[in-house]
């Protein structure tokens, strides 16, 4: 559903939906038992909501296609995620809690190693540890630009976060990685004429960048990518007509809650915490957004136990949260992150939706295979949003 | 389908089509017994209809949105109901017969209360009767404006019908409908520059039924929403190559067919006298639409061994449906009405496609749950024509 359409068809009352997302949550078959992360893992609870509710699996993006966070996360949200598109500079930014101001160019950074002709040798530096980024980002902070406040944040090994703030800056600015080894990493163009004024501090910063760098191999010279700005997309509230909390531990999915205008709540590091805020909260919110971190840490890891624990752990806490009675309680994930891949993935993701207006279906157990046979079917992650609200009694009729 | 592309692919041969819609055909589960409406009835030709064709749910507009008869029809046409719009006026119009022409504008008209200051206390003033409302409507029919016929027509209850008629006359006005009580009911805006000279004359039929209905509490005034003109949509027999014939009883479903260019055929008030036409008129049209409105109205009004009933009825006129040996038989539902709601919902509906050319499928009966599971899956209502199309052999191939 267009988010037109959406703030057309949205109305008020007082029900209370949860959108629990489990990050990373399908998974593919142990390549001993075949049987997948979330068949192998002990989740009673998750199988009752399935068996009750209605299910499915989410297309993040499109078909083959493997989201990063952003999409993954926007799509759920209801924002198509090839229209709203997040710059990995952004991205970058939300992901540390830097503070992004509307009139911030923000771009990824890398530590590189050039050979003694500037041609670039190792693009990531030898994945210098996160301790050397943190030295090496002081000793870059002290590069004064002309008119514009520079800001540079280590993240993690060899990356870093750069910001460039002053009126008027443009976003519209070609990368320097030149993706490839042998070759001398490009100066930054302007890739529209506004943008001519933000290309030239950025090529003033890394001309600067390389001569504090020169003596610090591995790390001697620097790439940077996806400047961008914050971007202004509609507000999740004004769309469905909901008041909308967030409750993440990671700063990259309070940055994607706060990107839509959610209200990000502040809370403790664990489950248990997390489910704590949504409660001492209930009242204040109509719409709340749940994230839960580990099962895609661990699949990363390529930890399949680890995963079946972590999903185990997001099985317990079900209970807790049917016992507030909201009026939808839906189970999704952002993307698959199979152990065996050890990296996100393209494959759909189960999704269960549970309501007194559901119409039930066969489904009896909540995992990869099971989902395929649900009522819902193989569906745009970009659906979840609508079936809330209609399940919810939020949306009115479409034309007489 | 496009239908531009329908238009190019489209060819004609002997082979005739029924569209048998069930209207509000999909329900919900009873809470005692688990049963939806169509799972609870005892109707064994749909299910024999099922088991020898292809079943499957259609999605009458977009997931989670529920569908007004105008949409839910449409797409059963094949016209996409985001692209063909008709207002909220045009539809009042076909829904009581009138004989709307093309210069026309139509306005759905509400009588409300207001108080002295002229704020509106009640949107529907307190839902007088029809024949109050006829009452009023003839009062208001006395009211002359320059170079402009007017016609007012009693719709139900507190609902009437506006139709301005004169040459030039555009739709683009504003309503004046404030949706909220407390406030005066805004003056008609032209929301083009062309409809200025159409704001004026329906301002003053306002002004002057407000001076008429002043003595007439609760009915005291006026509101005007949904200001339209009749669609110019592609003609049906255009697109698809194919004489069209409507059965149905209800005006509005007559006036979608006559809005798509179907030829309506004049019929009796029982599904009984509406078959009879159609076999009356079977040699003359290639397709035929089929409508039967009770297990809706079971539906809206919550009843649900109504319901039951009026689908029981609805498949006891299958075996004669069948002995016309129309090349595809289709039965399908604009919107689901579950009783549990007493309202449209949401909910894709059950569809079922017979023809000597499909590829059977698992399903052995004909309900929400079999339908799940038929080959067709969850599908655009809007992939209806296609299908039928296809299945008569009256599309020819796509390239080379």
């Amino acid at each position: 559903m267009d988010l037109d359409l959406a703030r057309e068809l949205a109305v008020t009352n007082e029900s209370k939906i949860v959108l629990y997302v489990i990050d990373g949550l399908g998974g593919l078959p142990h390549p001993d038992t075949g049987r997948s992360e979330l068949e192998a893992a002990d989740t009673p609870h998750l199988d009752r909501l399935a068996a009750e509710g209605i299910c499915g699996l989410t297309v993040p993006v499109g078909t083959g296609i493997t989201p990063g966070s952003g999409p993954g996360h926007l799509a759920l949200f209801g924002y198509d995620p090839y229209r709203y598109q997040v710059g990995r500079g952004v991205l970058e930014a939300l992901g540390i809690d830097f503070d992004l101001q509307p009139q911030d160019v923000a771009a990824r950074g890398n530590f590189c190693t050039v050979d003694g002709a500037g041609r670039v040798t190792d693009r990531r530096a030898g994945r210098i540890s996160t301790d050397t980024c943190t030295e090496l980002c002081d000793l870059l902070r002290e590069i004064k630009l002309p008119k514009v406040d520079l800001f540079v944040e280590p993240v993690r090994e060899h990356r870093f976060l750069l910001v460039l703030r002053a009126p008027g800056l443009d976003g519209r600015l070609s990368e320097t990685d030149p993706q490839r080894l042998g070759v001398e990493p490009p100066l930054v163009r302007a890739l529209a004429p506004e943008a001519k004024g933000t290309a030239s501090p950025a090529n003033k910063f890394i001309e600067e960048a390389k001569r504090i760098l020169a003596d610090h191999y591995p790390a001697n010279m620097l790439l940077l990518r996806g400047f961008s700005k914050h971007p202004s997309f509609p507000h999740f509230e004004d769309v469905f007509r909901m008041r909308a909390a967030a409750v993440a531990v990671y700063p990259m999915y309070r940055g994607l809650a706060k990107l839509v205008g959610m209200t990000v709540l502040p809370t403790g590091v664990t489950l248990e915490d997390e489910l704590e805020t949504l409660q001492k909260h209930w009242e204040e919110f109509d719409f709340f957004f749940l994230h839960y971190k580990r099962p895609d840490a661990a699949g990363e890891d390529g930890d399949f136990e680890g995963k079946m624990g972590a999903l185990e752990a997001a099985d317990a806490v079900i209970p807790a949260l049917r016992e507030m009675h909201s009026d939808v309680l839906m189970v999704a994930g952002d993307h698959s992150t199979p152990s065996a891949l050890a990296a996100h993935s393209w494959h759909p993701v189960p999704f269960v939706l549970h309501s007194a207006w559901c119409r039930p279906d066969r489904t009896e157990e909540f995992n990869e295979l099971a989902c395929t046979a649900g009522s819902l079917g193989t569906f745009p992650a970009t659906d979840v949003m609508p079936l809330a609200m209609a399940h919810a009694r939020r949306l009115t009729k479409y034309g007489a």
